[in-house]
């Protein structure tokens, strides 16, 4: 019943809808002292704007981020730091169409079956704009991360069937191309894939992938809280993920022991792994190499061409959705993904920092204090 | 920190190592009134019990579960329910070669990074042992579904590259396989298959797969708390998943909308949906229709093949894994995700009570109480 | 590390400084379809605005409620509520000289030990208005609990020597007195007591009272989660309350347990009790009777006579505290008492709707669905 | 619904009933590399066993502890331990009597009320033998505070109309008498008034005090987590306790801010306070004094003489309780007080140390790991 929270000492509170006067996000548990101003949020809520590109929705969105609590002379407090992003461009137009019937692919009926109604206008809670809240917070954790060492590298790995190719790995490529792959050749190909798609009013899927480079060995807790258990939930509650992988992911199904497995190899006092098939992560815990993750996202579910769907009244219709509504998601949602794969990682490693008796004595002894 | 808890409102803590004493579980949150007796519990243990076929290891393990706390009069008191599993198969052999290095595959490494030391007699607190606990709560879960008109059917879709054949679905073979698989003949194949593994001293994975039937709409909380997003950590957590999906998973990346979306259609004044590739939940909320996920499980990492690996003392070491070890772990994880699966579908079902102000209203109105 | 989130089904998170932008809260976990408005919310805000007598500080706060999410056609929808009130009072003056040194009875001194600065101007975080948060949220909580047949009774019950005589009770001098005591005559003696008070530069303290009628029995839970626990955890979080009671609270020690225990009777069909020393909680759990508490509070700490303290530099100094201070803050606490009181109770009284599992069974049956 | 979980990040369940089979806590979220055993847990266990003196109930429990999980090679390994204590002495008589009405003062009528049914044998779940999960708990707890510095001192300060003396403070009457007073005469004074208790077949109540002792400042979270209402919910969840204080407590209510407030001093570069009004906590931070803390416990519910009450037909009965029961519970209670507070601050403690982003920077820099 309160599911706009998430994690437990890097906690965060998310709120707003589509078409509300805002969104926002309150972060409870951030350190004290760190430098933080809307310099480092914006370029994060920057990178799920759309109307970029052609093969995202036309719709013009702001969305600039003002901080309204937790910073004091440049830096955070200690104390909640609250996030609200106006919704300026909603356009306040006729919704009894879409408030008559139930959108398939979209959450209309369900909420309306849980909650008795829904906030239609827009998707409510249920838009994607929902995700805003969890961008801005993302970029906080993103930005203690690299102070810690951190740093994460996410792109479209796919979009229908076109998959980029990690031969031709470039990382300039994702920031630069519409459809956030690390390939430009693979991105060309993608977008013709969708303008075809845009064509037949259809629309597209894809594979997000997420690395997180320079994450220490130890991070994570066995049983319930596992590092993979951790991303595995924050990854699936972005809408539209369908499927979540670690390391060979799907492919360890049809492997076998002799190859699936990792060997350690001691090089010059340090321990690694010869290959990366776990993805970097043990028995829950990660072991110091490359964490990989991969997010499964489906076609956008407002299409133009004619669907069959149910009313209020409850008789069978044929709809045509109207409106702007991106042929893919992907590329929009590869900064959620990554920001959701921060937020994980701030509250593993935060809760790591209490393992050993010896870190508490070494904290609270009088040297430290 | 405190990984070992799981849920808010069923909420449940296992606690034991392989080698311990004794495993076993606290339900707190267990509403009173529930006939429940040690009968109700011990055959989902049974269903994970290894040494029955020729497929799982020779390892004897009785694991008779005994209730400690919780019950009075045959029901559920409302009190926390504690349920002991006393290790009494454990050799006490020498461990002093498998203490000395880190098993490719396992949490050897991983936890004495995050721990400074491990138990590593069967693995500690990392074996699959650490299941029982689960198994023994979601057994007591599984029993208030069914009370509720909730039920679940799991079982092995794949060993390695053999596939059950969902057309030839037959649900006595599950129980009745040694692969837990609905298809006697693919059971017949998978076997085989798994010969060929031990016959290369070499291991396999598979595919497990569950199916919520009976599920009301409703259930589950959008944004963080989505039931998509809770199964997943559900199943994640389990040791050796390393894919999860929901309805047609990784498959959607590759589809389109028009194809993907499923119609609703009301039929004698109630709706339903006329395909089910959203695998019954949309926004993070059940829709009414059957819910559909998967676990992609890794080949086990115990080989009785020569690895190479770490020694404690850094150098490159060659090793030979001795022992009992299943060739294949999925077979005795179908109960392990289905424990899992009813726990989190236990606490959404809860969560969705306070829901609506009528749910409230109507429960404390003076005609109930 | 994240103490502004409080309840676990009706979750709040508060966030804002004294004299940041502005302060709010986010309610998550609300049931749908309340109907509400910012109408709902202002009252009880009202009540603890300060200016509005001569024993509160000259202070204008408007603090005016804005709901930015969560309502739909004046209904909640089960989404976050996101509640803020602007700060548009707050001078900015020269705060360097309270920067400097750190004032007997605040948080000054401890917010620098813990984060090593802190946001002096007002308080920050420290700062009473803190609880504009608190008081929000428990607006909506008190409009559901009455919606459920539960009112709350909160009044000061003294003001440093002079207490209310409750032979005297008279409902209307609670929100007609500036003491907020439900006795005319004593809050005309108290008001004697705090004009000689402030000629002495002096503050001073009291006790608040709140009485809980209508609550049924059964609500609460035994150990950890006891009601009295929950009340206590709730009010004492409260600043400058230094000690809380149920019942005969403190007296309990000295009685005898033949007077202390409250005899159970039966009189047309239903129990009640002879006697209510008990505060209408046995192990944790409400018996029907009324509940009464009671908090303790500390005299205002800004007082403006002289006060020895140490600076920034270590220096021993003496100070003179400026501006405006009530000099007693119990009246205008005592809104938030009540409000915190509504915020445990309806966590408790959900929480409830899970006790058994014939609730369950009622709830998820097909005639309610 | 699950209220027999404590704590965030050294968190603890506990279980068993007065009768049953056994009790006993999983503490989960202990420090790795702890040097444990059941030698460390037992004496505290000592401290609240009964029928040790002519004061408490000639009931004999043995109370012995043993652990289950979590420690190897005789220390910690992070993972959840699992204690047990079985009941070995309950006397498996005739319960119909008491099962048969609600005793005056007992949460039988609550517990009915709240389940629909109790475990009525000896209290079940609300017997005082429910804290032998937080002794054992709180004594590791407490293991640990030590190695951190931090020290408590928990004594009864008096028993019905008898305080003790601070002047006349003697630590080692606190293990030596009956009463675990630090006053000799005191607790020769309160033998007696209990003799005369007896002898009227009645019962007494008693105050608990707790001195921590070394706490750092900088030890608790601002707003709902403020380090007082951590405590207050901890120890007002102790059976019996009905009010709690923190430093003057109650008296603050008729104090005046120039004699409350305490003022810093600074001397050889540290600072201190002059007096301790607050008890050592300031804005729900600890200022780096002793912190203080009160429980007013009541009288013993169970009495010897006639009482009236009602049956389960709803009829107004006259009983005499049987059986053995504590003419005052205070005593037995200090430990249980202690190990509560042991708790609490254990959390604290671990939060504290993700309070500021240098801390994280320092943990995770590399020269410490």
């Amino acid at each position: 019943m309160s599911g706009s929270t998430f994690n437990t000492h890097f906690k965060i509170t998310t709120w707003g809808e589509s078409h509300g006067k805002a969104l926002g996000v309150v972060i409870d548990g951030c350190p004290a002292g760190l430098p933080l101003s809307e310099a480092d949020i914006q370029p994060y809520l920057d990178r799920r704007k759309p109307g970029q590109t052609k093969i995202s929705t036309p719709r013009k969105e702001d969305d600039a981020v003002e901080i309204l609590s937790g910073i004091f002379e440049g830096r955070t407090t200690g104390a909640p730091i609250s996030l609200i992003v106006r919704n300026t461009s909603q356009r306040s137009h006729d919704y009894s169409e879409i408030a008559s019937y139930y959108r398939p692919g979209h959450a209309d009926y369900t909420f309306d079956q849980k909650y008795g109604f829904r906030d239609y206008r827009g998707g409510g809670r249920s838009s994607g704009r929902e995700t805003i809240g969890r961008v801005a917070a993302g970029a906080i954790a993103a930005k203690i991360l690299r102070e810690l060492g951190v740093e994460l590298l996410t792109y479209t790995k796919a979009i229908g069937p076109v998959e980029a190719d990690m031969e031709a790995f470039n990382r300039d490529a994702i920031l630069d191309t519409p459809t956030c792959m690390p390939d430009y050749d693979a991105s060309r190909r993608a977008e013709e894939y969708l303008a075809e798609c845009m064509k037949n009013m259809d629309s597209a899927g894809g594979i997000i992938e997420c690395r997180i480079l320079g994450l220490p060995a130890g991070i994570g807790d066995p049983v319930f809280e596992k590092l993979d258990a951790a991303l595995a939930r924050a990854i699936m509650s972005v809408g539209a993920v369908k499927a979540f992988e670690i390391g060979d992911g799907c492919r360890v199904s049809t492997s076998n022991g002799s190859l699936n497995n990792d060997a350690f190899v001691a090089k010059d006092g340090s321990i690694s792994k010869k290959t990366n098939h776990a993805g970097g992560i043990l028995g829950g815990i990660s072991d110091g190499s490359e964490v990989v993750l991969r997010a499964y996202v489906k076609p956008t579910p407002s299409i133009f061409s004619e669907q069959e769907t149910v009313n209020r009244d409850g008789e069978n219709i044929k709809i045509k959705i109207k409106g702007r509504h991106d042929p893919v998601i992907v590329p929009r949602a590869v900064v959620v993904v990554e920001a959701m794969t921060a937020l994980a990682l701030m509250d593993a490693m935060i809760g790591n920092m209490s393992s050993r008796i010896s870190y508490l004595k070494n904290f609270y002894s009088e040297e430290s204090l």
